[in-house]
């Protein structure tokens, strides 16, 4: 059940079958998953999504694509976001991610999210040194 | 301004002693950031917290420690917890993030906040192929 | 599945028989939708809740019904809460929402989403020509 | 730093008088803390604010008013509302909570978000037996 | 659906079972809930998760266990998540929550999630009473 | 304080200047605020985010410039971002926000994030009419 309805022939439309097809070639894949049928509904937003998606998670980068993809699941985990959730799992175990490494991931992002609970629940003021910048002087910082 | 008091001396309570101790020992630095100072005020609180991070964080891992961190920040960010991406954020330069890891990690998080949203907003069913439970049968799965 | 049970004969009781009428005739339509008949299942609860949105939402207003819906939205998808974005947005397209509005509430909601990341992500400081409460003095404030 | 100007003399405006009057009555002291004061910028959104959570915390209940407190701080941390954090604190305290039940709070608020954390990440399906809505077959529950 | 395949055969490994006789003994109940099924992936993972979850909820405590189940409902509401919201539901009904006290608590946790929206929205400064951490000075406070 | 410095003479860089000259013509002010001089730590996620920006709140659109910065400021409220809340709410004056709208703003949102917790907490089950995706058979809608 969803709050839009993708389009019956969704390649029926020039734009949307361009980027369909760019999405097999980037992927090697004739699988076009949910998220890109029902962002067909409107090919001005397809086509900019996908093109943002594309650049940011292909471009040469200092990070490797499988830690992109976790740090994608723990954005999507935080957000309760669970067509994400599953979305960049899957993705993250085509990229290699072993079962010890999904469990790590667990460990640290659960730990993450307990942690901020308390320092939100006190209010921990920050730590001058933790300011990068350039607001604290230098004779605060410790040695 | 927050909403527990530190103790004035906190390292009177020998339980709280040896916990900053151990956190001076496995960091090798004397500096005690404020969330421990914090925590404080609860000698259980700081010891289980401090047991679970030090474990989570410094355990044998699939994962090496400067990733753990970037997931930290993921986390932080995404619940808009102020102490802990500033606190994460110097913990990962310590442990050699560059500036153009930092930018990277920003397109990444920032994206996914975005697509996340799209995804929500238009409750995009679940593909039946990103089930990893068994549920669905191989019939359904792509070849 | 759901938490509570909907009584199995709401209006045998006369407070949710009168809130269900008065939904009725408010929207002139017989159709009750779930979120109602959960309610039922404390008639106090039912009251106010009913009370509230009523007022609210049809209350003379200097924002338009449609407009109205839209925040309804934005809140419920960033809050991820699956029910209000369904019943928000067919709410919406009954107030006239078409699909360019909605795809044009999609990308300014999703670029919210991840610009709320990075200045998250960047603890940004607030620009003190941003206050609006008087206590920026107005020699700090630009010509 | 904030988004509206309070009004420099709130109580000029008699609505604005009368809640304040009623908050001072109600919690026999005189003072007014910043949420009020602020609302003031609109006198009808003060009173439907005041009036709420009036009847909220304050009617006949099953629930404790230190209980409400806690459950109200449990809220405001997950939402990370600093101002509701402070305020709600304050409050449970000025109700009895101690330093003991305040770590307890933090012990459960923060495991809470963990394994929050956790049930998302797996995605784990909810059983049938949780079902209070009578949709699942008695013959699906356990004896 | 979920993002992990709980193993087939869980309690064929000896740390699983071992975890699954300690939440039978502990809850005096045959049944394990999904939760535990789905971490048995990772046996670690279980036998941390577990072990927290057991201290916390059974420890001796000023809070009592219904109240701290209500906790863990207001901040897995406040989180979106379903399958912890459904469990702790669960879970608070077999302590004794009744239909009056699960309708004060939705009056309490939705009126939070309200005024923490416009404590947020406007930004509101933190009154310097609210300060526990005794960084404000003594004259400041009110009498 | 924050997790990044800006550079100390961003215009030096061209790529730098020649965002920022394109700020001031757009929106024909000298004036740049925080978000940008941060973002100017690194050029490419400058260019990327205000680009994107531009084209967003700028292209022609159904939705008007000032219910955009209204929608803007719901998913900034509901994110927790003050510097987002901040910057949105004086961009939506700066359109034209009247006190009227602000108060008719906080009045739908703070509503939404309430009747969001109550959906949520009672997990209410959508309704098979709110389906617009066409998996619901046309005999299941009401006529």
């Amino acid at each position: 059940m969803s709050t839009v309805a993708p389009p019956p022939d969704p390649e029926a439309d020039p734009r949307v079958k361009a980027v369909f097809d760019d999405i097999r070639a980037t992927r090697k894949s004739d699988f076009i998953n949910n998220m890109w049928l029902w962002l067909a509904f409107d090919p001005d937003l397809l086509e900019r999504t996908w093109a943002e998606v594309k650049t940011v998670m292909a471009m040469p980068s200092p990070l490797d694509p499988l830690m992109k993809e976790m740090l994608y699941i723990a954005v999507s985990v935080t957000n309760g976001c669970g067509y994400c959730i599953h979305s960049h799992t899957a993705a993250a175990k085509v990229k290699g991610m072993t079962d010890a490494e999904h469990a790590d991931l667990m460990r640290v992002i659960s730990l993450a999210a307990k942690t901020n609970q308390l320092a939100m629940a006190l209010q921990v003021p920050v730590d001058t040194v933790f300011d990068a910048s350039g607001e604290t002087k230098a004779s605060e910082r410790p040695a």
